[in-house]
């Protein structure tokens, strides 16, 4: 895991309420899911390289064929038994954040790790689910990536609908997975690689370059309408798909962010379950960092545990990657800022009890105070008090007899009376 | 776990959020170790039940016997690590909070879950801290737990010394830890059960009587006192034990949590790692509920991975068994809040990008909103707001040509114009 030293732990948990305080602001309730579930419940829905990376756990006796518990890897699948479980006591659309801990057993590389924080919105509907929630979904995160200062961001958006029609439309419906899983990787694969990868799925020169024109298509609507127009009403998925993105790139422009959203083929998102809409939020300026947020429609996602549909939306930003990626791009400040208020330091423990009482007085204002009981002598007191706060006060024999207290101010070591 | 729909689930984190608050107000700063650890780590300072309980972890190619991770099963042993990786970076004596999930694979029985939230502060020193820190720890729980309202709580605080003294008095000392395991589970057991489990271990009668007279001893320092007299100045670590006790005592006292704290023989804490103090808080009107909160000394807790010493106090709320407890208890109340302020709802499509454009003026504002996109009828639309929203907005072509805008209670059905 990111191990954070107190002074980043502290910026990581106000971007951390930062992200949730945006969620709420945008109508969204808090759930939690226990990070241990079924196997039979997270393998279902998986996929792909994910499935791989799943940590299972087992018990001190227990041998690791009696496996039937694994750490989740993602919110959305644990979310999907959570709508089951709970409907009956759920109001529909269900509009649900989560934000916690994710696990997967990636290979360690820069920037990857086996624990990281989500920040999840998720949007659940009874039966049906308009695809106007697409947008909301999307707007949503973008918006609480907005409370950072961040460079420029755009939001990339595709439908996976669009992709499986094109590839029927090429004869190619069977291999739609293997496809959809080399365009995945094809923005961090050099472009021969890419082409290499599709003709070794034995797919004929003419088609593979009819895939890389097609999955390097981007603009807005319009444009890419103009640019398909010859293909466009023979295949109902392919149809369907860009009526689809339509909306959601209209309500994006009535949310405010048309001219950071953009269509792009490229996008298909590494997890299985997507059916239509998916989008990732990209750093133009730091293309290289890859997605800091993304997410999508899933239909189908609660049918491994119920015949009822509860068709989904929703967007997660990976906090933990964002964070690291700041970090590295210089793009963070670990402003030098205290956490403590103020430490009260008693200079023998005849005059603890006070320093003990003023404390607890200054705590009922509010105030974070810190009072230290170490033997040592004052300066050295002073020294770790500097460490941690921003001011000082120091309780003598004279400050108990007098109640007369002054207040140092650490970093301009200018004093002045105290004021309960 | 323990699962809990939206509305408990906005409670218990008003909870977290309290505590949270608490305990920075106490000079503490929040950090996060890793959920999943090397087992050399974990397993060093579990000891007696705990060892069983720990939940290994292994990838999916992995088999049982490569394990060498596992999920952290406090937040105590984690946090020695990190003060031993990061020491030259850290203000000591640290004073560090952790919330967060654990994870113990106990049987399953009522109030007990694998997953459970523990709010723990803990103070760690380089080489040496002195012991009124472990009145802060204490004192700092205990008004965390305050902010709460919760009926009359105790704290019970013994010292590991004084039972270790006790019991080399009596020759004993190669039993101590059974002893103790045995007195840690007394409370919850008939005493002539804990009566034949100490003479299993082939203790006398006589001393079975004085071990059983010891651990019913409770009360303030100078009662306990006058009862331990006859043996005093026998042991060395008795005399120590009790002395440090007095301390505790008398700064617990200063905090204002005089009459709440009482000595109690009984109290020993379950986990191996304790030297000194240690202590548990309970609500004496419900007393079948067990310990709420607890903790106490560790001096030797970094012991296993470095030379120099950390000795290091710490408490512990048991968040997730607390809920589970004021709820069953009828303590909590659920109340009927709905969790978001306005619900915006455009009578058709037509009003939507109104709708939305409205709902991000108000957020601007800090508040939480949520506009309706489904194609449902007003009727259906309103009774979903009023599941989940105060007031309601209703968009229609008036509304959007006009700009005059009424926003509805939806408790007091009362109407007013909305002003931005």
């Amino acid at each position: 895991m990111q191990e954070l030293l107190p002074a980043e732990q502290a910026i990581f948990n106000k971007f951390k309420k930062s992200i949730e305080d945006a969620y709420h602001r945008h109508g969204f309730i808090s759930i939690e899911t226990p990070i241990i579930d079924r196997t039979e419940i997270l393998f279902a829905k998986a996929g792909g390289d994910t499935e791989k990376q799943i940590y299972k756990v087992i018990k001190t006796e227990e041998s690791a064929e009696d496996v039937n518990q694994a750490l989740r890897f993602d919110h959305t699948v644990p979310l999907a038994r959570y709508v089951v479980e709970h409907e009956n006591d759920l109001a529909f659309p269900l509009h649900a954040t989560q934000i916690g801990r994710n696990f997967r057993g990636e290979r360690a590389q820069k920037g990857r790790f086996r624990e990281f924080y989500q920040c999840d919105v998720d949007i659940v509907g009874r039966s049906v689910l308009p695809i106007a929630y697409d947008a909301k979904a999307i707007a949503t995160v973008y918006e609480a990536l907005k409370t950072f200062d961040l460079p420029e961001m755009k939001v990339r958006i595709s439908n996976r609908k669009i992709l499986s029609g094109f590839v029927e439309l090429l004869g190619l419906s069977d291999k739609t997975a293997a496809i959809s899983s080399i365009i995945d990787h094809a923005e961090k694969t050099p472009p021969e690689e890419t082409t290499n990868a599709l003709r070794d799925l034995g797919i004929s020169k003419d088609n593979v370059v009819k895939i890389t024109t097609f999955i390097n298509t981007s603009g807005t609507p319009d444009e890419i309408e103009s640019s398909l127009r010859s293909i466009l009403d023979n295949i109902d998925s392919l149809t369907e798909g860009l009526s689809e993105l339509h909306t959601v790139y209209e309500l994006l422009e009535a949310e405010g962010l048309g001219q950071n959203a953009i269509i792009d083929f490229m996008i298909v998102r590494g997890l299985d379950y997507y059916t239509g809409t998916v989008f990732e939020v990209f750093l133009p300026q730091y293309r290289a960092i890859g997605a800091i947020a993304g997410g999508g429609r899933y239909d189908n996602l609660a049918s491994d545990f119920v015949d009822q549909k509860f068709p989904g939306v929703g967007g997660s930003i990976g906090l933990t990657r964002l964070f690291y990626v700041l970090r590295n791009q210089g793009l963070l400040k670990i402003e030098g800022e205290k956490p403590i208020d103020i430490t009260v330091i008693p200079i023998s423990d005849n005059e603890r009890t006070f320093a003990i009482q003023l404390a607890n007085k200054l705590r009922a204002e509010g105030r974070s105070v810190d009072v230290v009981l170490t033997d040592k002598k004052l300066g050295d007191k002073l020294t770790y008090a500097a460490k941690i706060a921003k001011n000082a006060i120091i309780i003598g024999e004279n400050e108990v007899n007098s109640g007369n207290i002054e207040v140092k101010d650490l970093t301009t070591g200018v004093t002045s009376m105290l004021e309960i």
